[in-house]
């Protein structure tokens, strides 16, 4: 696999800083740190200076910090690791870094108001909020990430296809998910992208972000899995929906609809469509035949370092899908009388319209309704 | 399992906010959320108000925060579940609930510095700062958390009882992660606590936070294994380190201290004594020894809803331990000649000093130096 290298991002980070009017800027989220730096810690701070890229961190991550900036060749190389051996000290280094520049930006939205309390007592510079400085790079994945999240949905994808043929009535939703997540395991991942999903029957089935629970599947029942997984910090995200027995002609006619409304978003993908747009194209589908009430959720999400990240898919939407965004397009209907449908792949942008990662399949849904054990 | 109930507190938080000057709250911190209601979502707001709790979230989560919130006998019943479809309305929706109070506080520590500002444009009352009100409350564990922290404790014995008997030369530090990780699934955990660290040798051990590699355990390394389950929400932590083969003099006298150090801390616990003081058994121990400029972290920290939160027990500590704290003990020596060595326990303090959660074994760490297979 092809090593994640940061060299450019620092440089990149300081082209985007300059409109916000700051030329320093304090980077405090650490999924934002680690893209920026390649340090995987649980306690830095990154500083991005006009000419260098300093990370402050305690003791328990010196050495790493220095292994794992040098192995990314953060800022090409023009890097110093400073380490504080309690809070204070950290943040004093921090402050000691950034004294000599008149303004220093940080990031709005990952600063809790106590710390921006804090910054303000101990920093010398005037303090500029930023918004988005670093996540506008995330958003773009480089062939790195690509090779690694393409991963993660392969491992989703044996695994489910490994998993799904046990599925069967009287099996546990929690049973199904630790299967899914075991496997996972085995086939390389470093453990799941996110809590999985297993979720059947007319009460756990409508709810979008159930936990599995002891509950049984059952004949008639539909059978949510939204599973993926994570490689090298990198995760998946993909949903399929199974019928246990013969289907309802309700159940039959939401699964689908929903199909319909998954397969025309995937198709819409394309650089220049505006997140509200792809969120229409599912949804007038689905509210074209009746259910519009039932999906009660956007479409989709931006995915990576996180499992949710910009851009977000849904009506109030204003962002364009770029090229090297990674998305994901779920389009669910929820309701008690059939259960839950939801369909999801996770695709990236190209320049012609998207490849989808995941490739589960999506048009044999129906599992056996008896035992066979 | 005794069920988990709420319903004091609400009434409790009420009594801790009027020291801060407001009468109401908005929780935005979901762990937090989840202690004061029972609901266990990705997206809500709390509203503690006089005489009511009212919970705003989105379309996914409505049916889920009902049922969640009267199973947990939410405020004795006096509830609200309001559901916005867009993050603009649930924020409207809090906006309303709140807007005929004069002034209400935020949770400081969890509030972005953006959405401060947001909610400055969005809410009519007075913005008060507040720390630490819902924080306070979850560190004094109730007997049907203490329940649940036990278990996960077991599980993790158990789960390394059984995983350390294979661990010999050869294997992997993610093989060891793996096999600790499915088997507390299969033990009944919803998931590991936290990343499993299992960490061998002269270059890893010596990283307090390693994440398991392909590195092979090796006679002469020690391996600290660093591992907890998760049950119903509540987290264990525990640590033990191996040594591979027989000892040299070195890893045996670093052994022996950081035991020493462990066990003189364990005994130190009790309501009243401050984190810095109990800090300080444990330092003392291993700086008289001559290892104290590689004892680079503090002695341990709260454990509950979260794997890290208050109190923390370290030199700059100034909290006193009370009954229904859950801390752990975790003194630690890393340095490149000899690996790293670290020895922890997970401890409920009662009234007449502490009971220890965790109970693998700590004087037989010797594991077979020649592969056995």
């Amino acid at each position: 696999m092809m090593p994640i290298d940061v060299s450019a991002r620092a440089a990149a980070t300081r082209d985007r800083l300059a409109e916000s009017g700051a030329g320093t800027l304090i980077v405090t989220d650490l999924t934002n740190l680690r893209w920026l730096t390649g340090f995987t810690g649980s306690n830095g701070f990154g500083i991005v200076l006009p000419d260098e890229l300093v990370l402050v961190t305690d003791g328990r991550y010196g050495d790493q910090a220095e292994r794992q900036l040098a192995a990314a060749h953060a800022d090409g190389g023009r890097t110093r690791v400073l380490v504080g051996r309690t809070g204070g000290q950290v943040l004093d280094l921090v402050a000691e870094t950034v004294s000599h520049v008149a303004s220093v930006g940080f990031e709005s939205a990952h600063v809790s108001h106590q710390q921006f309390v804090d910054f303000g007592e101990r920093f010398r510079p005037t303090l500029v909020p930023t918004l988005g400085v670093i996540e506008r790079g995330r958003r773009t994945k480089d062939a790195a990430e690509i090779e690694r999240m393409a991963q993660a949905c392969a491992i989703a994808d044996s695994a489910l296809a490994e998993v799904a043929r046990s599925i069967r009535p009287g099996r546990t939703e929690a049973e199904i998910r630790n299967a899914l997540e075991i496997r996972m395991r085995e086939l390389g991942a470093s453990g799941p992208s996110y809590e999985t999903i297993v979720a059947t029957g007319p009460t756990n089935a409508p709810l979008p972000h159930h936990r599995p629970t002891p509950t049984e599947v059952q004949d008639g029942h539909t059978v949510i899995i939204d599973v993926g997984a994570l490689y090298e910090g990198y995760h998946s995200d993909m949903t399929r929906t199974f019928l246990v027995g013969t289907p309802t002609a309700l159940q039959q006619e939401v699964y689908d609809v929903v199909l319909a409304a998954q397969t025309a978003g995937v198709a819409a993908v394309r650089p220049g469509i505006t997140t509200a747009e792809l969120d229409a194209v599912c949804r007038n589908i689905i509210t074209s035949a009746g259910f519009g009430e039932w999906f009660i959720h956007g479409t989709g999400h931006g995915v990576g370092l996180l499992i949710h990240e910009d851009p977000f898919v849904n009506s109030a939407g204003r962002d364009e899908l770029q090229v090297g965004d990674v998305v994901t397009v779920e389009p669910g209907v929820y309701r008690e009388d059939f259960g839950g449908v939801r369909v999801e792949d996770l695709v990236l942008v190209t320049s012609t319209g998207c490849r989808v990662l995941t490739s589960s399949p999506k048009d044999v849904p129906c599992l056996p309704s008896a035992p066979t054990t």
